[in-house]
C-alpha cells in the first residue's frame, strides 16, 4: 500500500486515522476528498489546524477553554452566579449551552478513572471546593446555592459525581447538590433502551 | 454557541464539517480532541494537510495520482501489461491494488452522471480508446487483451460501464471486454441483501 501511495498521501492518511472514530479506510476517503479541492480550501483547512490552540487559555474560574480568563461566561454578569454547573469536557459546556442554562460552570478536566490511572487529585476538585468555600465566607460574591453535577452518566461520570457530592456533604458546605437526570433520550424509542437506563427511568419519574 | 466558542476553535469545527460524512457534531469531537493534544502533534497534522499536494501529479498514462509521470504502476515492467482495469477514482486504485490484479489501471476521473453535468467528454474515456488503438497497431508495446470495467455498480458506474463497452464495440477494437463481478459481499448475510444485489449474484452464479 505505502509502495504505491505517493508519501504525502500516506502521512495525512496516517494523521486522519489518529483522531477518534476514524479508522484508515476513512483517513483515505478524507485525503483524497481534499486532493480533489483547489489549494486555497486545503490552506484553509491546514492553517485552521495549525492555529487551533493560538491565543486560548483555560478560563482561571470554570477551567473552561477560551481567549480570556475570566472567560466570556464568567465575566458575563446578567449570568446566574447562584448557579453551578459540573462538568468533565470543554466540549461538554459547548452541549450544554444549547440549552436554557444560565448559569456558571465548572470544568474537571476528566473523570475519576482508576484503570487509566486519574484519581481525585488530577481532577480539578479541590478548585470547586475552595469555590464553594469562598463563597460563602465573602460578602461581595454571590452564594452558589446549587451544584448541578452533570458528569456523564457513565461508570466514571457517576463516580466522580458521588465523590464530589460526598466531599461537599464532608465540608459541610450548604449547597444544594442536583445530579442531571438519567432516563430515555427524547425521541429515542422504550422498546430499545437498556435495562439500566429504564430503571433510571423509573426511579426518576415524576408527576404530570 | 459561536459565542462561547473561541473563534480558532469554531474555525477547525467548520473545517472538520466541510469533509465528507463528519457533521457537526464529529467536528467538535475531532476539534476538542486535538486540542488535548501537543502543539507538536497538531502541527505534524496541519503541515501534513498543508503539503498533501506537493510534487504530486497525474501521470501521463493511467491518470493516477502519484509522484513522478509515468508513475510507480506504469513504469513496473514486471505487469502485466496486457490487461488495463478501468476504475472511476485514484482512491480505487489504493484499493484495487491490495488484491492480486497485476495488471495496468486506467483512471476516468469519474462516472458520467448527468445531475452533476458530468457527461463521457469530462471523463477520460477518449484516452482510453487512444490507448487501444495505439496498442493495437505499436509494435513496441504489449496489445491489450483485456479491458476489466471496475466502475462503482452504482447506477453512475454501470452507466459508465456501459458507455464504455459500446464505444469499444463501435470502435470495432479486438478486446476482451469484461465487468467485475457483483455479488454478496463476503462475510455479508443473504438475509439482509437487497434484492438487486441477490438477482446479481443469481445472475453470476458459477459452477461449485
Amino acid at each position: 500500500m505505502s509502495k504505491i501511495l505517493p508519501p504525502s498521501i500516506q502521512s495525512l492518511i496516517e494523521e486522519f486515522a489518529k483522531l477518534p472514530g476514524i479508522g484508515p479506510k476513512t483517513a483515505g476517503r478524507l485525503t483524497f476528498f481534499l486532493l480533489t479541492k483547489p489549494q486555497k480550501d486545503i490552506n484553509a483547512f491546514g492553517e485552521a489546524v495549525l492555529s487551533l490552540k493560538e491565543g486560548l487559555v483555560n478560563c482561571e474560574k470554570c477551567f473552561n477553554i477560551s481567549q480570556k480568563s475570566p472567560c466570556e461566561i464568567c465575566s458575563d454578569e446578567r449570568r446566574d452566579l447562584t448557579k453551578i454547573m459540573v462538568v468533565e469536557e470543554s466540549l461538554d459546556v459547548l452541549a450544554l449551552s444549547k440549552t436554557n442554562f444560565n448559569g456558571l460552570y465548572h470544568v474537571l478536566g476528566g473523570a475519576i478513572s482508576p484503570i487509566d490511572g486519574i484519581g481525585p487529585d488530577n481532577l480539578r476538585i479541590k478548585e470547586l471546593l475552595d469555590k464553594l468555600k469562598k463563597d460563602t465566607t465573602s460578602e461581595k460574591t454571590k452564594k452558589i446555592e446549587e451544584v448541578i453535577l452533570a458528569t456523564d452518566p457513565s461508570l466514571e461520570g457517576e463516580a466522580t459525581a458521588m465523590y464530589i457530592s460526598k466531599q461537599i456533604e464532608k465540608n459541610g458546605f450548604e449547597v444544594n447538590v442536583t445530579r442531571i437526570a438519567r432516563g430515555l433520550p427524547v425521541g429515542s424509542d422504550l422498546e430499545y433502551a437498556d435495562e439500566i437506563t429504564l430503571s433510571r427511568a423509573l426511579e426518576g419519574r415524576n408527576k404530570y
